[in-house]
């Protein structure tokens, strides 16, 4: 009963989403406009050309009946699936590029930029979006509704709504340069690989293909054992390659553009190469090797640590750096922005340029785990910009994360970036608008990695709000502009709410919504409990990572590691990561650590309260859906950061025993009912607590 | 079982007081102090002025071994129970005025006052506290436990404890002026007066005198037909007349100085002598003729209105007016400070000074029915100043409330005043030990009501925070001056966040606690309903009241009534008091009107954070019990404050249909949420939401 049920709701989201309701926003930033004529002559016949002309003939802006010439060629200013515009042409060496360059020539006709003498090369080969769906249907870590690509093991037919959905998801892949789609969870079931999952995998690159993205699949290492029925999955095991090889060989047959595995090994409980005495790397050149032949690819993921080790924020680098230059050439090691876990901020991970002779690609989480799910206002392009300028000095000065993992500075075979999506079968695909916004960025900045967040989110707020009846010139005043700040400063505002100055891994437990400095259970694993993080006591707050501490530091290359032992040559963003300092440390502001802990967070209230005022400002602008949608939510994270801020700045108190500054608003709540509680539950839509389940809630 | 429980909290509590605990502020402003030596010469042996002794050699703070003489005389200054104050002599007339001298030279040395060639003189004769304490113990509107002088007709046994209680609230009223109590509600059992219950009366009225305190009783009208069993209570029949003579004959062999009687007749159900056809003046009068020969006074309320009129506004004036000079001379017409009742700002009853041939006496409420009851801090003498200092006209520029009711402009035989009582069995007297400043606020404003509010915060402040250990200096800069701007702002914060800009009786039903604008049900009678009040529409706000209106403004006298009718003219505090004016209306900010009242919810609540931030700022000058306490006040009151604005503002944008000014902090809860809600329940001391309660509660 139950799954008929849930399964006629997901119909019912799928008719919906398919008939494309205007407010929807359903269609993303590709908002459907009236298209002038264009006449298009290509030289290319191929599916791929044929979508960037289909697309080109539905959202043509340009001069009416303009002549556009799609054309392949060979030039070798052009790399990978790059492509030169001009206003009249398009040249790309690939199909892809001609499809790229049409969504560039389109978006710069909405945003009104230039549209001529453009080469535009992409950043990174491969730019893939890792989905954590479930073959149960379940997203993990998911805002946003259920897969979009699974609804069970029992349920795999292919409807006409699937292809369609699909085919909405592929273009607005393609609009924004991303070619990559590894389309379920890392915590990857074995089921993944069975021949009935086969076949839907086969349909929905079938369906990507066509717009240039290839199709991955998460795999469980001990899929040879668990499904094929070996008796072990040892990857140095003659059987064990053989099941691979079979494998390899069955998906291929189905899906002959197949990009490749990406694996969670020996991580948080998944099994991997080292249950059988074997090391990451023979695990990783194991599939490798089988996938080679294919021209596929082995993406092995870095975030692994112990429970045993001091500091978890070593760990992926000790794990990792003895078998620097022991991968082959088609595995990348794929690292997360950061040494812990997609928190609010990390500095980059050590792993990042150390690495000179593997290849590695960084991982950028896209759905909002820590950043208050889709309840909160957080535009990530400025933390992802953050990590890719963040200089690594492994190659000298200038050597960035983007450029140690690009290939400009390495010879790396494959280069990729990956982002773990947001998206859902809600109809907005995200769990709320601006969270669109966020899919946008990713793939404009795995397209080119120079990007800016102020020019994406201008580009985003022109493609999604900007409507022909607007006066320019109003609109960007009264509404790009201010907006456009909002975004740019909502991450920062975020950061400021709950994990200011260097601050980590202080959230609530389980579902990583809102605070919990404090959770700390008898039988809990030490580094999955917030004070093994923030390490607060009577003399100061922060976790030591420098030579007299943990070393986190000497991770990093010089001048990193010297300017990062010192806590006066420390960035203040990052200070409470590396330094265990006195609550009297004096800060650069000229406050003392206490105090500028307390204005930090005060400061992260007030931005929200602040975002609250510039979209109701701007109600003018915008249809009342998105209006009230976005109203809603800024009222609940405004509701939310005050929880944060008193239940943070209440919970430290305790330690430093200090007055909150005296020009400072006060705690509304109190630390004892902030504990017991589930903080998801104290707010519901619109401001009412949700007292029912205040009351039911187990912690 | 449940009484004998109560009974031992309430004797526990008693215990606790009589040991007077440090913390517990049982000592209201009467700070024990190590008292030096005095040698004391008296030409009066009675018990009032042994009394005076007995706190002179307790409180002694000047010189050592100084002589001090206390003289009887016949002296024409000194009016009343006024006195002479020299350094080395108190002079009086009386030995009531001796014992104020004694308090006010004790007073003037723990402040640092001048204590030479001062003349007092009482403003009022007759300083009265109203007790709303009801026989069964409950207080009406009390917010500090249960009464001290009544806990239900079955037990009225007098206990040490009772006696020992009763004399410390002597000794605090007395030395603040105050020398007559009423000690049951208004709303009067007529079991009251039954012969078991005077002998209680009797016990109390001992305890009283010897502090120059008279006792008085609120009397039910209907007491000769239920109480004594007659077919009717009409004020005119002789056997009503005969039980009245006899019943006072009675109390006055109990209590010779009895004061006299408080009657809440024809109002809010209670009965009157309209219920015989007879008028307020045939009920007053026969009551009066009665407590003649024994000196006893009537006081007679004029707090009535019913349903019918279309103002309510209007009714106490136009019900009394025509029995203007009717009374006899010891009636006195006890009249709320403004025309509704008791909101947290009303302008002065037009009854004052229109009655010129009748005693009027004002009666203000010390309990904060309509101000957050024990929750919020709101300090009531600037309140109080501001109707004495409201200038009637009706004797020429200068007739202000005080004297047209004090007998400096009419001749009235009898001047009185009278306050409800915030007084119960709560260790600290008064629910909160800043509650205790309104208690002093209101003796000394009825001794001398040319004071200051900031004398009167100056003088509580010293009193009872003040000590030995405190550098003068430091402790002035520290706490005094803060402090005592944060009392004098408190009420105004509280019109701010909850009736500003003249808008009043918007409050919760019943309980009077919290917003509740919106509060009409089919049922109610309309002028019990907030929307009776404002009147809001989508043209406007506020209560017509002017010429085009309800005519209010014409029971004022010239200048007021011209000044009054046009908006432009009237006070902003008053503005929506007597006008409906548009939302567009422009006020004296430049900003409309939507957007001042927007503004002023605003203010108090940050008027309310501020006073947070003033309090922990002077954690160090105050013992922790009191420090936490207001604590946990002030937080409870800013949660309140929030809720308050937010409602008020939510509900009237649905009538004025405009944005909140964007640079105003948006409101945190929703409308349905607030409607829903008891708003007492919301809300647990230090920040829980009382979420069991929530769920259960009624509205």
């Amino acid at each position: 009963m139950k799954i008929i049920r849930s399964t006629s709701v997901i119909l019912l989201i799928i008719f919906l989403a398919i008939k494309g309701y205007g407010n929807d926003a359903h269609e993303l930033w590709l908002k459907k406009q009236p298209a002038k004529s264009v006449v298009i002559s290509s030289n290319n016949k191929s599916v791929i050309v044929n979508n960037a002309i289909e697309a080109l003939k539905n959202g043509w802006q340009g001069e009416n009946n303009a002549r556009l010439k799609l054309r392949i060629v060979k030039d070798k200013a052009i790399n990978n699936d790059g492509f030169k515009l001009d206003n009249n042409q398009i040249k790309a060496n690939t199909p892809s590029g001609i499809l790229y360059g049409v969504y560039e020539l389109l978006r710069r006709q909405q945003t009104g930029e230039n549209t001529n003498s453009i080469l535009s090369n992409p950043s990174y080969q491969n730019r893939i979006l890792n989905h954590w769906d479930n073959l149960d249907g379940s997203v993990e870590r998911g805002y946003a509704g259920n897969s979009i690509f699974w609804r069970g093991e029992k349920d795999l037919a292919v409807t006409a709504n699937d292809l369609e959905l699909w085919k909405q998801y592929a273009i607005a892949n393609a609009s924004i340069g991303i070619n990559g789609s590894a389309i379920n969870n890392v915590n990857a079931s074995p089921k993944m690989l069975s021949s009935a999952v086969l076949q839907r995998v086969k349909s929905i690159a079938d369906v990507l293909r066509p717009f240039g993205i290839k199709t991955y699949l998460s795999v469980n290492f001990a899929s040879p054992a668990v499904l094929g029925g070996l008796k072990t999955s040892d990857p140095l095991n003659a059987d064990v390659i053989k099941w691979w090889k079979a494998k390899a060989d069955e998906i291929y047959k189905l899906v002959p553009d197949f990009g490749g595995f990406l694996v969670k090994a020996n991580s948080e409980g998944e099994p991997g190469p080292q249950d059988f005495g074997r090391n990451h790397a023979d695990g990783a050149n194991m599939m490798a090797d089988i996938l080679k032949p294919y021209g596929g690819i082995v993406m092995w993921r870095a975030f692994v640590y112990s429970p045993s080790n001091k500091d978890r924020a070593l760990q992926a680098y000790l794990e990792f750096m003895p078998f620097d230059g022991k991968f082959r050439d088609n595995v990348i090691i794929q690292v997360k922005n950061g040494p812990i876990d997609f928190q609010p901020r990390e500095p980059f991970s050590a792993l990042f340029g150390a690495m000179k002779k593997t290849s590695v690609m960084p991982e950028f989480q896209i759905t909002q785990e820590y950043l208050g799910h889709s309840n909160q206002l957080a535009f990530l392009a400025p933390m992802w910009e953050e990590t890719l300028n963040s200089d690594t000095y492994q190659n000298g000065e200038g050597s960035t994360v983007a450029k140690v993992t690009n290939g400009s500075i390495y010879n790396q075979k494959y280069t990729a970036i990956a982002g773990v999506a947001n998206i859902g079968l809600d109809s907005n695909w995200c769990g709320y608008n601006f969270a669109q916004a966020n899919w946008y960025a990713y793939g404009r900045l795995a397209w080119n990695d120079k990007l800016k967040s102020s020019q994406i989110a201008d580009e985003w707020l022109k493609l999604t709000f900007k409507s022909e009846k607007e006066n320019a010139d109003n609109w960007t005043v009264g509404f790009l502009e201010p907006v456009k700040k909002m975004m740019l400063e909502s991450r920062e505002a975020v950061v400021n709410y709950s994990m200011p100055l260097g601050l980590h891994h202080i959230f609530a437990a389980h579902h990583h919504y809102g605070p919990g400095p404090w959770w700390a259970p008898k039988n809990a694993r030490p580094d999955w409990t917030p004070p093994y993080y923030h390490q607060a006591d009577s003399t100061g707050l922060g976790f030591n990572r420098t030579k007299t501490g943990s070393n986190a530091v000497s991770q990093y290359h010089e001048p990193l590691t010297s300017q990062l032992n010192n806590a006066a040559t420390t960035p203040e963003i990052y200070l409470l990561w590396f330094h265990h300092l006195s609550w009297d440390y004096k800060t650069k502001s000229g406050r003392k650590l206490w105090d500028e802990l307390c204005y930090s967070y005060d400061k992260g209230v007030n931005q929200v309260r602040d975002f609250q005022k510039t979209w109701d400002k701007i109600e003018n602008y915008v249809d009342s859906t998105s209006f009230v949608e976005m109203q809603k939510l800024l009222k609940h994270q405004a509701f939310d950061a005050k929880v944060y801020s008193d239940a943070c700045v209440m919970y430290f108190q305790q330690f430093s025993k200090r007055p909150i500054p005296f020009e400072l608003e006060r705690p509304v709540y109190n630390i004892e009912f902030l504990q017991s509680i589930d903080p998801r539950l104290i707010y519901q839509e619109g401001g009412n607590f949700n007292t029912s389940k205040i009351l039911n809630s187990k912690h």
